[in-house]
């Protein structure tokens, strides 16, 4: 097990009407705040909307709105974010939404207190010296953006996705409340699902070698979703599917399940490539990614992608070939992600084959990717050309 | 699955050569502390208290030590911690120790706020009314204290162990270094072990259906640690078994795997009352009583101890009768406990059967105990029959 540092602050809210709770929790920390959600009119149409300004209004908190999130967030509106916050003298953000809507209102917090283009921040240009308190109201369980340190924007002058991390930024609070979700639409929830599921992929996948304790929490997660996924997708309506993928979505991703390893993140690298030219949903670039990933990296460490295959995906372990085995587990998730209706290859999502050069280039401009193997520019080009 | 609210802000440090960092860590909260300890010449050995004091002198930290904490921390000490923190104007208490020491920091943290006899608090004739920040170098993985929000004093005056709640007691960080629980005795390291495993099942172990993700969460600790204490018993200087059981001891106990759960705790009550008559360790207590409750509630559950027995101790599940299956969960675990060489029973503990029905009086005079079945004192006294 690796030394790690493991804090995180943000206070949950969990369960059925606990969005009402929003006034009197914002009330803590400021009195002014900026209302940041898609605009799209769903959260009207689900009586959010009239909840939130309920709850503000009762706790004598003004607020200012902007509107106008896309699911993969642009630096654009974080500049108008930003703005707005310093001519209205904002002291907290509220991002009432899914996990771009939080991202853009971690990156404006941030920026509020950079003079400069607060893309430096996401090239390393610069370091992140405040952040205004913010919280959320989540309503579609995927990015684990309610509880993480992470931001991921796109910069829409270049088609280019980049993540940004930093403690200062996790919420000061994340209200969860599953009955908000019961109008996600299939290919939404089935999307958010495997996201979920991928950021217990990245963690898991390691080269850290005694990490039974951690390796076995990541695999509940993955088990839970697999049993869970299809029946929120069967019915909609079902709290319970709903409740298990909100909160499995908080820890996958709120640190805790990559305590003491050395985490990957190369697939979601080479996904986010695909997004930023394509604009295609997160979690289906990692549906077509993550098989093609895997099969491309598997020999590097036949025994825990057989480890996987036998502990979550319950293939019988064949002692004389773990490799078949490894191979094996791969082909039922890929089965799995096809069986809640996502695409498995670039064609099947519409992907042409022509930029995938481009976007090899582009997602290694920095250095090679990953950690279970070192990926260059061309190892992400033969894995492209797997998930053909 | 219930309503939750989740927060917790302690920061652990977690790794080899951790504990140099105390100092800087502290200086963010105060200047002058209470260093409290157990002052048995342990720290002392394996060179620790050189490492504390150095650190805090590097970061110009003045301290007054209080030692003499014993495994069932005494509320006479608590008073004379109280004393010293408001003579010499403390503004920080940091623990090192195992979870006596934390917990007795604690109760000396929040009786410093007030006025009263700080036991009003543990009999609910109090509430809490503020708490001196404080700290921990966890020794003895066991008891959570170090990320919980609970403390377990003892009153010297009438052998009475109670437990207090509050967030505000949460340490603001906890280092935890596992080398220096290499000179833990195989007893000690056994006995924490198992109280890890319990703080799974009082969680673990409720009548709330639709709980998947943090059943699998439970059950993933529970199998790390089957295979991970004798590891630790085999060879003491093993850093993996010492850093995993270190690490489950902390997610066993901070709060995480109980949400949106209904949790128990009869077992630990019941256990309580040894400890506070015969100053028996925690975690002896618990497996003398273990294995007598689950017999005597199992009937009210039957599906939740099979799947128990199934999936952490791998019995094959009967489908016609798995009460057999639950029976048969319920002796693996109790071989397990015999083969870390703790007791399974009173007599096997050295407990005489004479005080039962003093203690089952004492444990229930403030109501029935636990969730999956009520227990009353008639109950308990079946309980600690089964126990003999």
């Amino acid at each position: 097990m690796e030394n790690f540092i493991y804090q995180n602050e943000t206070k949950i809210i969990f369960g059925k009407g606990t969005d009402a709770s929003v006034g009197a929790e914002i009330s803590k920390y400021g009195k002014k705040i900026l209302f940041h959600h898609y605009g799209d009119g769903i959260i009207e149409k689900i009586g959010l909307y009239d909840r939130v300004v309920q709850s503000l209004k009762e706790n004598g908190i003004e607020y200012v709105e902007l509107t106008g999130v896309t699911p993969n967030p642009r630096l654009s509106l974080v500049k108008e974010g930003i703005e707005i916050c310093r001519r209205e003298k904002v002291d907290f953000i509220l991002a009432v939404g899914g996990g771009s809507v939080i991202d853009s209102a971690k990156a404006i917090a941030v920026g509020y207190y950079y003079e400069g283009d607060v893309w430096d921040y996401f090239t390393g240009k610069a370091q992140i010296t405040g952040c205004l308190p913010l919280g959320a109201i989540l309503t579609i369980p995927a990015t684990g953006s309610e509880a993480s340190r992470t931001t991921v924007i796109t910069n829409d002058d270049g088609h280019i996705k980049r993540a940004l991390d930093g403690d200062e930024m996790r919420p000061r609070f994340s209200i969860l409340n599953p009955e908000v979700t019961y109008s996600l639409p299939k290919y939404q929830t089935a999307a958010g699902g495997v996201d979920i599921m991928s950021h217990v992929f990245e963690r898991y996948f390691t080269n850290v070698v005694d990490v039974d304790l951690t390796d076995r929490l990541c695999e509940g997660v993955m088990k839970a979703m697999i049993n869970i996924i299809p029946k929120a997708l069967e019915d909609p309506n079902d709290y319970i599917a709903r409740s298990e993928i909100m909160w499995a979505g908080t820890i996958a991703h709120n640190g805790l399940l990559g305590t003491g390893r050395i985490e990957d993140w190369a697939s979601h690298m080479i996904g986010h490539e695909i997004s930023a030219l394509y604009n295609m949903t997160h979690g289906a670039t990692l549906t077509i990614i993550f098989p093609a990933w895997m099969k491309y990296v598997y020999k590097e460490n036949v025994n825990r992608f057989a480890q996987y295959a036998v502990r979550v995906w319950n293939v019988e372990q064949d002692f004389e070939n773990p490799e078949r085995v490894a191979l094996e587990g791969i082909r039922r998730m890929t089965e799995f992600f096809k069986q809640v209706g996502l695409p498995v290859t670039l064609t099947e999502g519409g992907i042409p084959d022509d930029r995938i050069e481009e976007m090899a280039e582009k997602c290694t401009s920095r250095g090679p990717l990953g950690n279970v193997k070192k990926l260059y520019k061309e190892d992400v080009i033969e894995i492209f050309k797997l998930a053909k």
